[in-house]
């Protein structure tokens, strides 16, 4: 039992939120009546427990005003050290751990300028037009918030999406599609509905770091295939694992615009690589992130488009085409589709609905085309231009990707430099990249970088790529 | 001084005499008028007896007949190891098969009136209030959807958070406050934090549905320990449960305002489970949903207050109390924090931030606490309209508990009657009821069904109450 009284209980448990910074200096105290009422305790309890804290020295009374927090006078002394927690609890190491330690040096530095990015910048969205679009909803359908979601999304947007995907000579049924946050969930999904923790998963080397921290969280053990900026996978080296002894339960793939290579497969390789994975019942993940940001007018065919079997699940998102604050994706996911239907179900129940409407009104009409076609021209100038200058900044023997489209450059160092190195030299100016070091679990990609082109070339831009190539200069 | 309640220490003096065998199963127990009239007790006084006895499993009613002794409830334990999933063929079968069958079967009816709604009515919640808030917010900010949100949430979110759990003498801290997509993302990520597949995870019996759902969609063994609409968990089952051969990993409870128990365990119980847990080394996973829609003034104390150890994971969500189309909870995951963040990265990102900054606009201002008072008066009244008609219109011999407070009644029909084929027969005439059955993976509550009274008490509802009624009678 208890026996403390309650007033020191009630102070002490004050005493520990103003110590965590719950309740912060110089912020009024909760008042004797609230305290009364909500602790269902006595007037003198109450005053007492504001006697007690003002001994801590932690509460100040002023007149005709009430009770404030302040700094004490001695530092109140820290809790004592906590145990160390057991193994099987809150520790996690593995590459989301190195991805984790990277992107927490950035953000302990100040960043002047964000090549780590793979968005655009924010005035290349047609944020306005999404903002005033949601204004819009909100006003027309006055109990928008009244009402749960459905979990596979709005299906207006579905419709819409399973339009758009018949220019990429892509069968996809509205209501077989699953409207999920970002691309992230659908890759999830898709991955809990086709394995069990233990499972190989194969992805392309290197690869987005965002995938490898999802195989990772969900126990997959993961197989790296050589990939290159030109085409993708290689085939070959793909072909040789799926005949190995180790069964491969699903492949991921990024068939256009690659993160980082910035690499699309040829519709040769894209027929082979589903027809690959059918014949040896690999479930073929296709990533469908980056396609919209092709440079020409003529879309990008899907894998998904060779997939007669079901065998294949597509995954895509409008957070890189659209807005960086939307989590949009969506998954069709073959003959998976109720399971998926059902972990989104048990995994989030469905999306809010504010954004889809918002983003369902302004792809429904010709301004979206209008506005991808003047997104595609901008981001092949800025690409052109960024390129440019990297080649005359950067030590002599050092390779720049040419993507076709997309915002990113994946670049190549001498041998002799350390990404990681650069990376950290380059946070200490306010310069932020992406260390090769990250696409991987191997350490294949130690003196690549991936620099983002989503920003309007400037001269700031110009100043600080100068800088990256004297930092690499002088450190090499 | 005898200080346990008359009416406990005559139900304790029945029980011993069960234990010793003094009564026997199947034996009639003392009626309530004889009870009265030997015991010098008051009606209410002898009710409660029976109450209690019929939350220790002990006593149960048999209409137009009286109280007879039966075999206490065993805890229902998990089918042995279950056969794996039939991962290749995108089919699942289990009990989110079954829940599937019966909301779908509603999706198919037209439904006149809802009964199977946790919800509130829309027009109970503050819509248009947070509507205006988010035009507020994109106005204010036209870059909103510019940039993408933080993993764990919008700070000023968490902080109101930090400091409303205060009031429960719960010490949050905003930092290690996670804001998810609703409650269901939060014990999705507690259970993928802490659990492997194969793993056995106890729950309440009956529980909510969803629960179950997300269980069997992470491959969990379910444990079902009886609970009751008086206090909740049994400790004792749960006791025993815990020192026996099999180890239990985790424990989800809702302490306060149970789904769809309504039970509320006393302070002394939640302490002891805390311990107890701590103890066995099982993490204690609490759901605190529908603790703000108590009836009275004063809060609910959770779980958490008496967790030192960090050995407890709490989520909560914002849907009941705010609006059912936000999908916003948070999760407070003790020392699992580190692991129950990263999960949230590689699952979902973060969630959107204009429902975020919409409701802390809310949420910081005193209106919040008036609506949540206006809330819970209306909710007290029309449960109470409900449960009279019930009584009224329902067989004899149905009960019908009495929860402090939130939007559900849960009701068993006299033991003759399918709760499975009420609801089809409800439904027929478009009335939409929970059948008991969902509610366990046993066969226990196939007479029990639940029933919202989150609408408003109007003739329809009324004229629908009597139409159950009839077909409970004319089905009988």
């Amino acid at each position: 039992m208890n026996t403390t009284p309650l007033y020191r209980q009630l102070a002490h448990h004050y005493l520990d939120a103003i110590r965590s910074g719950t309740l912060k200096t110089g912020e009024r105290f909760p008042s004797i009546r609230l305290m009364m009422e909500k602790h269902a305790v006595s007037l003198s309890t109450a005053v007492q427990v504001c006697r007690e804290l003002e001994d801590y020295g932690v509460l100040e009374a002023r007149p005709r005003s009430g009770n404030y927090i302040r700094q004490p006078d001695t530092p109140v002394k820290p809790a004592p050290a906590a145990p160390p927690p057991p193994l099987d609890t809150g520790i996690y190491v593995g590459i989301h751990e190195q991805v984790s330690s990277v992107l927490k040096a950035s953000q302990r530095a100040t960043i002047k300028v964000n090549f780590a990015s793979a968005y655009c910048a924010p005035e290349l969205y047609p944020i306005k037009t999404l903002q005033d679009n949601m204004i819009k909803a909100l006003r027309h359908d006055q109990h928008l918030l009244g009402a749960a979601g459905s979990t596979c999304g709005n299906s207006a947007l579905r419709n819409i999406l399973a339009r758009r995907a018949l220019t990429t000579k892509t069968n996809l049924t509205a209501d077989r599609i699953v409207i999920t946050n970002g691309a992230t969930e659908a890759i999830n999904l898709a991955l809990r509905a086709v394995t069990r923790p233990g499972d190989t998963v194969a992805v392309e080397s290197p690869t987005f770091y965002g995938l490898l921290q999802i195989l990772e969280s969900l126990n997959l053990r993961v197989l790296e295939v050589p990939a290159t900026p030109h085409s993708g996978i290689n085939l070959l080296a793909l072909e040789q694992l799926l005949q190995g002894p180790e069964p491969i339960k699903a492949l991921i793939v990024m068939p256009n615009l690659h993160n980082p290579l910035g690499s699309v497969m040829p519709d040769a390789n894209k027929a082979r690589l589903v027809q690959l994975c059918t014949e040896h019942n690999t479930v073929l993940i296709e990533d469908d992130t980056y396609g919209d940001l092709v440079d020409t007018e003529q879309p990008l065919s899907t894998l998904k488009h060779w997939d007669s079997t079901g065998n294949l699940i597509y995954c895509a998102s409008l957070n890189k085409t659209l807005a960086p604050g939307l989590r949009l994706g969506w998954i069709s996911a073959g003959r998976w589709h109720d399971r998926v239907e059902m972990l989104k179900h048990t995994q989030t129940r469905c999306c809010e609905a504010l954004s889809q409407l918002a983003v369902s009104a302004f792809m429904g009409t010709p301004s979206y085309e209008r506005y991808l076609r003047r997104l595609r021209k901008t981001l092949t100038q800025q690409r052109q231009q960024m390129s440019a200058a990297i080649t005359r900044y950067f030590p002599e023997g050092t390779g720049v990707t040419h993507p076709q489209g997309g915002t990113l450059l994946w670049v190549e160092l001498p041998r002799e430099h350390s990404a990681m190195a650069f990376f950290h030299e380059a946070l200490k100016v306010g310069i932020q990249i992406s260390p090769g070091d990250i696409f991987s679990n191997a350490r294949r990609f130690n003196h690549f970088v991936r620099i983002g082109c989503g920003a309007p070339y400037s001269a700031k831009i110009d100043e600080a790529l100068q800088t990256l190539g004297r930092i690499l200069k002088n450190h090499g």
